[in-house]
């Protein structure tokens, strides 16, 4: 039987939310007062020297990494590992700068590390940032079979004032979608029992996550104030549009292509689970005041993504409502964490 | 048949080196030249505002995750996880700031992520530096029968007169040993297979590694200038004394106690092997001018470590040479990365 939801493929979103709550109360002492509020917690900001702060973010590709392995690929999943940092980073209103990660395996192999390493300087290129060192952990009894697991560390520099918070979205700001490049790296545990080996969608779960650090940093160096939040769709899928800001109602109604691999899901399991879940072709979520939605647009396209306005904020209740589904149905997903 | 080296326990240390050159040259581009000279590698460092630095390290525990597990104590791994990654970071002349894991597991067990973090926060705070954030990661099909794995993310701040590089170490000048709390976090694959789940050095595998940031600490801020280099006895044993300075001859003539479970081991694999794998009672290895000796050594002392007078740096062909030993043999131990 194929599962339903991703609960059913094996991973417990709201255990893994709890567990992050308890985190944060247990490591909620005086020190943490320190740190700035940043843009739907993304990444922690530490200020080191006047308006200067350091934003640090870490992530992984979560089983992904399974599907690469199974189909022999291992030359991209090194851009996935370092879109999934730089991506949160860009979430703060930070400057991509350094990168770091961690690559745990059975047996080191030549070839896999260096299809991997090269997939992670590639994404570092794109990012705009460095590669400034790793660990590379051989650890015969904890991963067979050729599997290994990575983790990947992202350091950027933010000011003060280009801080992207979210406390000043207000009703009336606009949501921009901005596309994706395919699947991105969530959902796998859900997507790989629902889309078989010899499927012909088997192949697009590949396809690389997309990279926003060029767009986004025309943006913010050149266009200050022109971007009020920025909302990285990743584990949780549409949910993190509220976390900028978990005051506020958004409401989508109109959308951006959904890749052909998720319609394909989204016959089988309910289109809330597909919201909750994967990105459905949107990114990244920009959110700007109406007069400067065509520069985000603008900006977003001159680098080969596609943008629009998808939806706004309004004064309503704190919410999520998607409309303009094909089915005429709308849904509304749960302010996440609350 | 026991395991007479690393190799055999399954660790290939060489080829581990190879793909961190490789991993060097690879990222050896335009913008690394902008980072500062970092004592042994133990951190990059990246200069954000004049002379403020950045220094980032990552690490995990390696296998002493399995005894652990096997044990079912995860309150103090946590701590083995920072202490592995702010050691690091002392080396450079960092002060720790922040630091962020990742742990990822088949299934989230609640009190196994309670102690985990338990432990995280313990190290933190001992080392001074604030948890502000992490990925908890399940994957169900990547680890299984309760495994899991954690990788430590760790950021310190260092200012550009403070910094330790190890350029400035001369002929005469001495190599002070500081105690380990045992075993520390490496050499696990292959103490694992000449210590059995019944003797009585299984326990003491456990024991958490030694944080050593508040003596470093008292000796950078209080006596600048009077360390000149540290080095981390990590992966690689005492080969790590060259790490500051590959360009010296590093002549070790007294010793710390060695711990038990260490003469145990000692008894199965040739001393070399001991030497090339394990901290043997030195967890870190303070390097200084002679008129500096007294206070360093005071700091440590006044943290409860033990710590004396081992050796000094030679104007030999670059190498480290272990005397002193109860055998009445010399070690000649092969310069790293060389």
């Amino acid at each position: 039987m194929d599962p339903k939801t991703y609960a059913e493929a094996g991973v417990d979103i709201g255990k893994a939310d709890a567990f992050v709550a308890r985190l944060k109360l247990a490591s909620r002492r005086e020190g943490h007062r320190r740190l700035w509020p940043a843009c739907g917690g993304y990444a922690a900001i530490y200020p080191v020297h006047g308006d200067l702060g350091i934003a640090l973010t870490t992530d992984g590709v979560g089983t992904k990494l399974l599907v690469a392995i199974e189909e022999g690929k291992l030359q991209t999943i090194g851009i996935d590992l370092v879109a999934m940092c730089v991506n949160d980073l860009l979430c703060v209103g930070a400057t991509p700068a350094a990168f770091l990660d961690y690559y745990a395996t059975g047996k080191l192999d030549e070839k896999a590390s260096d299809n991997l390493i090269s997939g992670i300087i590639a994404g570092c290129d794109q990012a705009g940032m460095l590669l400034v060192g790793g660990e590379t952990a051989e650890l015969p009894d904890l991963y067979q079979h050729g599997h290994f697991d990575l983790a990947g560390f992202a350091m950027g520099t933010v000011s003060r004032p280009s801080l992207l918070s979210g406390e000043n979205l207000k009703p009336g700001d606009k949501l921009i979608g901005i596309s994706s490049s395919g699947i991105h790296s969530n959902g796998f545990s859900l997507a790989r029992k629902l889309i078989a080996v010899d499927s012909p969608f088997w192949k697009a779960l590949l396809i690389p996550t997309a990279i926003y650090a060029t767009p986004v940093m025309v943006l913010l160096n050149e266009y200050p104030g022109s971007l009020k939040a920025l909302a990285h769709i990743t584990g949780g899928g549409w949910t993190n549009i509220m976390r900028p800001n978990k005051n506020l109602a958004y409401v989508i109604e109109d959308h951006l292509a959904v890749p052909e691999l998720m319609k394909f899901m989204a016959d089988k399991i309910s289109l809330e689970e597909m919201y909750k879940t994967f990105n459905m072709g949107m990114g990244l979520c920009a959110m700007a005041a109406e007069e400067h939605v065509d520069r985000v647009i603008a900006a977003f396209k001159a680098n080969k993504f596609e943008a629009k306005v998808i939806g706004e904020i309004s004064n309503k209740k704190p919410s999520l409502t998607i409309r303009g589904l094909e089915n005429g149905k709308e849904i509304k997903l749960p302010v996440p964490g609350k």
